[in-house]
């Protein structure tokens, strides 16, 4: 049970969760702060969040759990700016979706990672933004995954993990790398391919003809182009390495599947087709 | 009206058209061939076809329409197997996602394009295939291409409109070879996307580890991967030029963007990003 959240951003997956925790009774107050008072003021209406403040600085004092869900280029200055007024045992987390810049993040302002920080990245998600756009079941059944450090204490995570599961998630904890390179080759590696269509037929000669003819594959497939394109910029520099090496390894498969068309090999085309169309039958639900 | 139908290929998209017209009572009967005959069978059963040949033949025997749902490959064979048996007065048409190919297969088969051969392209589909696939109301609403030559009858041209506008499309006629330049960036480049981004994360170490963290967007993206591996291995050998250009042109799309991320160039991500973001917004519905 939490008695005092400060929600540090208060969109999609900050308002998602305040929402989940709500209908779990799982936590008493909701102080919420954010840059665009409109959005605030929405989510006071919507129930989302009891009062606000422009201040994270504010919103944090005499909270006992403090979720930062801010894009991750603005981790750092929150950080700073929340790090005197938090209690000493307020529990820290974030859903940022790379992990190592995050605890990067923490080590640089509180000078070592906090012991009652724990990285957290919330896998669920849909292409709005806004609190209009959170819902109370985003997390359920999805995964959550954690990524202490040496220094993260066990009550620490053992309180992050709760929340997560009163909000009907399922846990695991993982290391910070290695979670940063699935997610480049699972989430960040197809965001590019998203974002990189759409953007190269927008530059094609009468694009509005061509995308007159978008069939159901196109919309599908670009489904995840129209997400935030702050949130990915920072998403990208962020993850920079992993993700460039996610997409080198994608650009070699796309120019060997290039390779067998311009050579008419047929039998190579049909085993990579066969073999991605078992891949994707065989995606865990 | 047709009175007799013959339905060379009863897969997703001939059984959606036969069961299309016979909801709109715009057909008699419909005459089946086919390679798989437990398929054949299964679609007399569910009502799509009425009786069933092994051969196309055999098939188009007193049929006042031909429709040809077979892939692609599978083009030029069948016309040379039904050339002789086809009624001089039957309208024959197809339903290839590539027109020039099967146009160049017409001509070498007739030797000159017929006059009542009019290609089509209906751009409707799903990722499953096979009769048990099929349904009613999947070309409603949806675009179909048709791509007359100079040979082409008005009077076929307007019978195979009708047919379609009965199954609830809508009809459209255009250059052959521009359908295909623009079906290689709407069409056949996702796909291409789809199957290399699986192949590329089947290929990783540990994938099922890694798949595992499959969310939203990648099952999104990848949908169309579940595809049928030789029907996409025909339109990849069939627009073989088109598709070779549009995935070029991608690539350097992607190219750019990769150097961004590299040089940490924010301020292009983002740019390309709310593009994107607007272009799929606006994509039409």
């Amino acid at each position: 049970m939490i008695e005092r959240l400060a929600l540090i951003g208060v969109g999609l997956i900050g308002g998602s969760l305040a929402y989940a925790l709500r209908e779990a009774g799982y936590i008493r107050t909701v102080m919420g702060a954010g840059r665009h008072e409109t959005n605030l003021k929405d989510a006071v209406k919507l129930g989302v969040i009891d009062r606000y403040t422009s201040q994270p600085a504010q919103a944090v004092k005499d909270a006992d759990m403090v979720v930062l869900a801010v894009p991750l280029g603005a981790v750092r200055a929150v950080l700073t700016d929340i790090k005197d007024t938090l209690d000493d045992t307020a529990i820290l987390t974030d859903v940022g979706s790379v992990k190592v810049s995050v605890i990067n993040d923490a080590q640089a302002v509180f000078s070592g990672m906090p012991e009652r920080f724990v990285p957290g990245h919330p896998i669920a998600g849909t292409e709005k933004s806004g609190v209009h756009a959170a819902f109370a079941s985003l997390f359920k059944d999805r995964r959550v995954v954690l990524t202490p450090v040496a220094e993260t204490a066990d009550t620490a995570l053992m309180q992050v993990r709760r929340m997560w599961e009163a909000a009907g998630a399922m846990v695991e904890t993982m290391d910070a790398h290695r979670h940063d390179r699935i997610l480049a080759a699972t989430s960040h590696l197809p965001h590019m391919l998203a974002f990189a269509l759409m953007d190269h037929l927008r530059a094609l000669p009468a694009p509005d003809e061509v995308l007159d003819f978008a069939g159901g594959g196109l919309r599908d497939l670009t489904r995840i182009a129209a997400s935030d394109a702050v949130m990915w910029r920072d998403i990208c520099l962020a993850n920079q390495s992993a993700l460039i090496q996610a997409m080198k390894g994608f650009q070699c498969e796309f120019s060997r599947l290039q390779a067998a068309i311009e050579q008419g090999d047929g039998q190579v085309l049909a085993e990579v087709f066969q073999r991605a169309k078992a891949t994707r039958e065989g995606l865990p639900l």
